[in-house]
């Protein structure tokens, strides 16, 4: 051991995992009391940290000692119970006990030789979900676990363009999402090889779901010109207003145009575990491929997207690739259908995969159905409530009646008062919100979905709102 | 609390912490008990487990058994001091702890507001491994993590692809890559739209390096043929054996049609951490991107992968999009040349990134600079010796002179001696080795890098090796 003093032995792993975890541990119960927004400008953090990587090795406790220095000051707190920007990107205790075994087992999940486990557990929760959630039974045994819903919407597209002919018919391939989309599926389809100029976008209703008759039309006249529609891109719960698309009427317009049919519903996912909101999953019956990630409402640490498709030939035919390194003499050769062993390095585009079903699995059992549905409950019932509120002072107007967990609204008095009752309230440092534009209009959003969020905190909140209008 | 009995509150995290640390601990000291290899049959693992997710919530203590009962069975253990397939994917100490906090912050870096901390720290630590590893200048402020090698090639590609005019001009590009490149390059090509029809695989030298002149050969070529030569892909390092392509005369023959030269240096990159094994870098300074993973030989867990690029605007090009939702009225606008504010969301292809540069600060501050040099020398130095070993034993023959600390080497007989004697290794339990085809021939790879190797570890090997022959 003399010549490897910076070797970091198991007893030594033992207490500097307990320093670690006692870290967490207080930052955990201390996260009521910082600004949710960094204080800081560009290049604050940075000035404050050596320019150059040391020669030797330092003490652990000093690295822990600069996270409070440095690191904490130059965070945007997402756990924070006052966080209510963008969608909720959840951690909870199980889940990052989760991500620390993985961490610790180091596995390696890119076939199923490298660890068997991993993608076992994998295909075991992505089917507890399936049904869980009452998704479609085709997608049992078709899931698998990306890093983010931009890497599934990737994964979606290249499907799609598989089907429709592959890379020798891109040029006349065009695609539709919808004017409310989120821009992943824009950015998926401008990194699969199609220009901007064949992506329609489709108008929305007063509601901002797709409007399903505008599709049709649109389909028609590309293919009236000579074009080859592939791919349409529908949402469950955008993220400008958790708007839904009308999954069925756009799924029976794309499969009469034989165009894949694939549903972001990346934030809204995780609710239909409640059997009361499960009419979100309307026409799911008849789509290609979904999304949801587990990382923003279903209490597990990012990173974690789960992507399903109904038929997995076209997924595995765009990114399965042999070599010769990779294979050994004692997998078993996908056979199709055959969901005993999976290679999940040609399921998306990366090889390299850790052991994330561990996290998402920690949660459900920590959590249990009944668990998770509580969650979700909590949340539906507070953006309704805080809607009432809003909708009850004249000075606000909502934007749209919520769907699940984000309430939008607009001061009366236009952009300007939208935007000082938006500073007031984040220069508070007590809560964050964000913002969205709807028809022009500056429009505020509270998304609530931290497990750190209290009723009184929801009430802080309010507060806030009503003194800055 | 009554309504909420699973919420992990922070003393409960605290000891279900310790509880989690103490059996990463014991399973760390106990990597040298369990075979490396999984001996379990597909399904095995699936079939110990239910087949629905639980209604309520479980013990924490139930899950962890659950680990030592089903999981570690079906596991291969890649950070057992045996493991020797395919590239290392170290772990260590001072990362699983950066990941753990990393998960415990729940923090969020798409862009610098989002997280402040998180984007200075990754432009800072990837600033230090320039200096550190000697790389070009031009990287600096110009690197980005990533999951994996794939993703980063496949940004690589997206940005050579802007530069050549974009997805209008696809249908006549045309790539370029070695015989022995990584799959993940005609992986990363056909996901940006480029049929394998035009994907010429370039010969090698007896050495296994890419051939410049066939390069230019076949550039010239296709240009008189009226395609636009896109992407060169070279490697430093290759996966069959570590082969060094010659970059300094791929980049000449690159430049001057213009094609872009990416250089893939996934394991190898790491080396040149030593000076004595800089020359590896040789011909960096006229390349356009760069890539390799500290996941793999720099003791940073899975996922760890960093790419650069000697020019940002390709890549913003390619990969930026606005929208409002996630735009603020703070952020600085990013301007060519600024360091200071970067959404690195706009930098590949995933907008949700977690705090992954924590985890590489934790490892170069706890080894230093010396750490990791004492690392990479140990495993160059025990290949040097165990190709000696072989090269000393008749009925053994090395197929290249180890290049870092890969050994590849057959057997006299021929396939199906070399094929017994990785079977009998392998099942042994004691080790793993892969393999690879060279020249139409079964060759065994020993690829050293497991922080937990030691010297008897390889002698172990060597004895194994030779009981086997």
């Amino acid at each position: 051991m003399a010549e490897r003093p910076d070797h970091m032995d198991p007893e030594e792993f033992r207490r500097r995992g307990h320093q670690a975890v006692d870290w967490v541990a207080d930052y955990l119960a201390r996260l009521d009391d910082f600004p949710v927004m960094a204080g800081v400008g560009p290049g604050d953090v940075r000035d404050r940290l050596p320019d150059a990587a040391p020669e030797y090795g330092e003490d652990f406790t000093d690295v822990l000692a600069d996270l409070d220095r440095v690191i904490l000051p130059g965070l945007t707190h997402w756990q924070a119970p006052g966080m209510y920007g963008y969608f909720p990107a959840n951690s909870s205790g199980p889940s990052v006990l989760g991500e620390l075994i993985s961490a610790g087992l180091g596995a390696h999940g890119a076939m199923w030789t490298t660890g068997p486990a991993v993608t076992e557990l994998e295909q075991l929760v992505l089917d507890w979900l399936v049904a869980a959630l009452g998704l479609p039974p085709a997608f049992r045994g078709n899931g698998v676990i990306t890093d983010g819903a931009s890497s599934g919407t990737l994964c979606a597209i290249l499907a799609a363009r598989d089907r429709a002919g592959g890379a020798d018919d891109l040029g006349r391939m065009t695609a539709y999402v919808s004017e409310q989309a989120h821009y992943s599926m824009a950015k998926g389809l401008r990194v699969a090889g199609l220009p901007d100029s064949r992506v329609r976008r489709i108008a929305t209703t007063p509601d901002y779901a797709m409007r399903a008759d505008h599709l049709a039309y649109e389909i028609v006249k590309d293919r009236n010109d000579g074009l080859l529609p592939f791919f349409v891109g529908a949402t469950i719960g955008t993220t400008s207003t958790t708007a839904v698309d009308p999954v069925p009427e756009l799924a029976w317009v794309a499969s009469n145009f034989d165009a894949w049919i694939h549903v972001d519903a990346a934030f809204a996912g995780t609710a239909s575990v409640c059997p009361e909101l499960r009419h979100l999953n309307a026409g799911l019956d008849e789509v290609d491929s979904y999304l949801f990630n587990p990382h923003k409402w279903m209490l597990t640490n990012l990173d974690c997207s789960v992507f399903y498709v109904a038929d997995r030939r076209h997924l595995l035919n765009a990114l399965a690739t042999e070599a010769e390194y990779l294979s050994d003499g004692t997998a078993a050769a996908l056979a199709e259908g055959d969901h005993e062993t999976v290679d999940y390095r040609d399921w998306s585009v990366a090889l390299g995969r850790r052991f994330r079903a561990l996290k998402l699995w920690f949660v459900i059992r920590h959590y249990g159905l009944e668990g998770l549905r509580a969650h979700v409950r909590r949340h539906v019932a507070w953006a309704k409530e805080l809607a009432e509120w809003v909708a009850a002072d004249h000075r606000f107007e909502l934007a749209v009646t919520p769907v699940l967990s984000l309430v939008c609204f607009r001061h009366v008095d236009g952009d300007e008062a939208s935007r000082r009752v938006m500073d007031h309230v984040n220069n508070s440092g007590r809560a964050f919100i964000s913002h969205t534009t709807l028809e022009d209009r500056l429009t505020l959003r509270v998304a609530i979905g931290s497990p750190h969020t209290e009723h009184h905190h929801l009430q802080e909140l309010w507060t806030l709102l009503r003194a800055a209008a």
